[in-house]
């Protein structure tokens, strides 16, 4: 029970010289790494810089206490980080004491939620977040970030939170471009750009191979804002107009009381939920994808604990939300890391850092942070993946491309929210209208398949149905149109047969469906039956009054029905010599 | 195509005498029952009495035209009564010409959705009230309109549209009970509950059988209506405080044209949206359960332009709402109403009504028109489905209740939409951890069942899994979490192969999930194969790359997998010589 709770017992007890190597590796590689991150986050976040790094300080020291993944690294990321200034934003004005509060308490809220949502075991919640959803919103997210991030680049004026807005007082600002802070964007990001397609060949042609080589092409943005900053500080570019981060304050972060005013609850509450959900999809994905490649297990409930109680740490530490990253972690792994201690030595780098680094950082351009967050969340826009969902599924684009506009036009909290709206309510349209098959026997044998696309054999005195989905409320009704349909329109049907091995469930309102169809079918003097029913199914339909009032039989093969039904019909309608075979006619010949 | 909207083309040519003399003998027998249910349900409604009257005679001339039904009786009826007073009550004070206006617009409204439905095909959205729903909301509905007519039975103020605000006024203004008002209440009450279950047995003894019978127990209300009309004006009882109908304008109602304040119609849009809806879901149940029993066909989405066509008229015409009621509707049909006709019929009777009989109406108490009511809806509570449907599944039943409970304490629109929210809540929950067998070989067949179940062979190298339920979001990640687990707690499987007999659909998030899965069993050395994968699915894999990415096979049947992987085990793992037979191995011993 502790360990389920408490992962850190039961790898820590293992713990020995040569996993504290690998792990202290990892940590140097990813501190690298981790402080320009931060600090390109918390710009974007639309906070001060030094709260990136307080971000990357306790929860990672936390998520090493309670997480269950050996190499996930937690942080600042990318679309927390816009989901955050979009929540903030509404509430105050960037740069206020309010909007820093507000901040915190969207970590202190999430966390929270993360945390009750790990203990009452609700991760499946974040399932309602669909695969098109959640590539629609992060492409969109990813749209957005790089728009915000031009004004750093052109050093212009420009703001808001959804697209249109953003580009709109772009575009009304472009005159007061500053060519120096030009200048170090375009170097910026273009050095980037590079770095990440043709640095590791280069690495490679100078001897320098494998995961090594690796690991110093993530390292491009560190050179980045050491040259930048050198530039500035050299040429006093900060006189000629080029925004710099200036004086951080140095040293760890002390203890944060997050706000308990109510009604900043109340505002903060949705958005905070939308971030926990989304956060943790990442978190998951990233875990369980990391974990597999060395068969290790990942508790999804855990992990929701674990984020939980990270976010809380950020709260209290002066941070912001903070989400297990993909591009980190995956830095992380490729570096050796084998344990979340590598998570807690980064803390220390990061801390350090904190304390000794922060007055180099004065001269550091905003244009290279903005540079460094274009670069990384290009990355996250997938447009093929609009076509491959076109391609595979209509209703699965339209919850996509839906996603994509809301988002774009309207923010990052509609965009989920239309888009999860939107692929329930397509789930739901499409089950509503299942798939039916009328069938009919394939002759000399004891299947029974689709008339349409089948050459079988059928009675015109008994009508045989397979529906191809859960019976429930969305498609109950549609049933019950089905049999009244085909009755009505066949006076010689004297049987139904409602053939169900695709029925996985059938709730209350399809259950009061069949009895309104077993009701209807008696008073127009036809017979009801089933064949087929899963065992779940039949367990159920037991609970209730259906089987005795069932005018017909449960058959358990359609075979079986008709094999059962046939010899009555020859009785009755064909004389009692004639015998199954005699009676078979095709239907549609 | 014609005929399609305008069904009274097609019956109306078969139109002879015999049809004729029939429709007329129900239209007089509703008619007389119409009057009293039609002055009722206005009152219900806060409305006019003669408003009553007004929406029982152009909406059935309309539905007679458009509706696909040969009994269905449109008219006023008590749970749409109800759901009209706590719309327009939210807008304006019953009694002042705001009340009225918002009265219309909600018949106005709900006409143009349900057309507008009817033409979009969107019938469907219909289905989204669950049966559990649709069942608790009319149970909360009957209690709270019992409630709200006690206060005209007992002579004393009350108000409110939640069972608890009723209840709450109702107990403050006991002291004023009208001693005349409450006889007539008892005795109108009395007399109704007698007539409904005595009235047929005497009738019966006095050699009145049969349909006649019947339809003379319908009558009642009228009795009661005369017996109490004759005696307050008699006995001068409205001077002694005894609530009466007072004067109705005489003649036909006038064209009124809707009110197009914008503001109102975004006030008014929501509750005329779950009016249409829940109004048509009772149309379309009655409809078909009487359709049924004469074999014929009811048109669900015409039914949908049928009733928004009637409410449309209602609402031009200075009515309130109208919905197939259930009761006049069998009243109808065993009145022996053969074509629509008898509405138009009807109507020309409540017209005539209208007219000249309304004077008559003046010394009408309230007491008589809320017993009445009160008689009606008490036989729409249905306390057993409760039972019967907790039996069945508890989670409709925590729908049911919820709706129950919600309905009563926040009234009736918060009660439908937290049912709809939460019966596809609870759906999503379901499906989000559906049924999922681990499959071992029924030894000397070529079966697949429950190793829990059954006593079967697995073979340890192999994971052969069986998912009881479509593949889609909400159980997308279940999948990866299970086939993960398995892998992890395993270290001897190289084959996991995905049974899919059930699957009736993989969305795209189950398409990712997969892709995923197949991934990192790949970075595992695992072999990912499907079996068993319908046709349907079949054809939507293969619009994707998931079937090239594969790193295993697709297998027709779960045998065909084993037998294929088996060979290959034992080449790689056991030796090339043993067979399938000899490397069985049952899991659990």
């Amino acid at each position: 029970m502790l360990r389920k709770y408490f992962p850190i017992l039961e790898w820590g007890a293992a713990y020995d010289r040569d996993t504290l190597t690998d792990d202290l590796i990892a940590a140097v590689i990813v501190t690298i790494m981790l402080i320009p991150q931060s600090l390109a986050y918390a710009l974007l976040a639309g906070l001060p810089a030094e709260v990136g790094l307080y971000a990357s300080i306790a929860p990672l020291v936390i998520y090493a206490v309670f997480g269950t993944s050996r190499a996930l690294a937690v942080g600042p990321v990318a679309v927390a980080s816009l989901m955050t200034a979009a929540a903030a934003g509404q509430l105050a004005a960037q740069g206020t004491p309010e909007y820093y509060t507000a901040a915190i308490l969207m970590a202190f809220l999430s966390g929270l939620m993360l945390t009750a949502m790990g203990f009452l075991r609700l991760g499946f919640l974040a399932n309602f977040l669909s695969h098109p959803v959640i590539s629609g919103f992060i492409t969109a997210s990813g749209l957005i970030i790089a728009a915000s991030q031009l004004r750093h680049i052109l050093g212009v004026e420009a703001h808001g939170h959804t697209l249109v807005d953003i580009l709109a007082t772009l575009f009304a600002h472009l005159g007061d471009i500053n060519l120096p802070t030009l200048a170090i964007g375009v170097f910026a990001t273009g050095f980037l750009f590079w770095s990440r397609s043709r640095l590791k060949p280069l690495l490679n042609r100078l001897g320098i191979t494998g995961k090594l080589a690796g690991v110093l092409t993530r390292t491009g943005p560190v050179f980045a804002v050491a040259a930048t900053t050198l530039a500035t500080w050299a040429l006093a570019l900060d006189e000629s107009g080029v925004a710099v981060v200036g004086a951080v304050p140095q040293g760890l972060p002390g203890l944060t009381v997050p706000s308990f005013d109510v009604q900043l609850w109340a505002q903060i509450a949705v958005p905070a939920l939308l971030i926990s959900i989304v956060g943790y999809v990442e978190t998951i994905s990233v875990a369980q994808t990391l974990a597999a490649k060395r068969r290790q297990r990942v508790d999804p409930d855990q992990e929701l604990v674990a984020l939980g109680a990270s976010n809380l740490g950020s709260a209290v530490s002066g941070g912001f939300p903070v989400t297990g990253g993909f591009s980190r972690s995956v830095v992380n792994f490729d570096a050796g890391a084998r344990t979340p201690a590598a998570g807690a030595y980064t803390a220390a780098g990061i801390a350090l850092a904190t304390m000794f680094l922060t007055p180099l950082l004065f001269f550091l351009p905003k244009a290279t942070l903005a540079a460094t967050i274009i670069v990384a969340v290009l990355s996250l826009i997938d447009l093929p993946a609009l076509k491959r969902t076109w391609d595979y599924s209509r209703m699965d684009f339209a919850a996509m491309a839906a996603t994509i506009l809301v988002t774009l036009a309207f923010g990052v909290e509609m965009g989920i929210i239309a888009g999860v709206g939107l692929s329930i309510g397509l789930h739901l349209y499409r089950t509503s209208k299942p798939h039916v098959a009328v069938v009919g026997q394939v002759p000399g044998t004891e299947h029974f398949r689709n008339i349409d696309r089948h050459d079988v054999v059928t009675l015109p005195e008994v009508f045989s149905v397979r529906v191809d989905e859960s019976l429930y409320f969305p498609n109950a009704r549609f049933l019950e149109d089905l049999v009244a349909d085909a009755v009505a329109s066949e006076p010689r049907i004297r049987h139904v047969v409602l053939m169900c091995p695709a029925v996985n469930h059938v709730d209350a309102s399809a259950l009061e469906s069949l009895e309104a169809i077993n009701a209807r079918l008696r008073d127009a003097d036809v017979t009801l039956h089933l064949s087929e029913v899963k065992g779940p199914v039949m367990d159920r339909l037991a609970r209730s009054h259906f089987l005795d009032e069932l005018t017909g039989e449960v058959y358990l093969t359609q075979y079986d029905a008709l094999h059962a039904l046939a010899p009555k019909l020859a009785e009755e309608t064909l004389g009692a010599a004639r015998k199954l075979d005699a009676c078979r006619t095709t239907r549609g010949t």
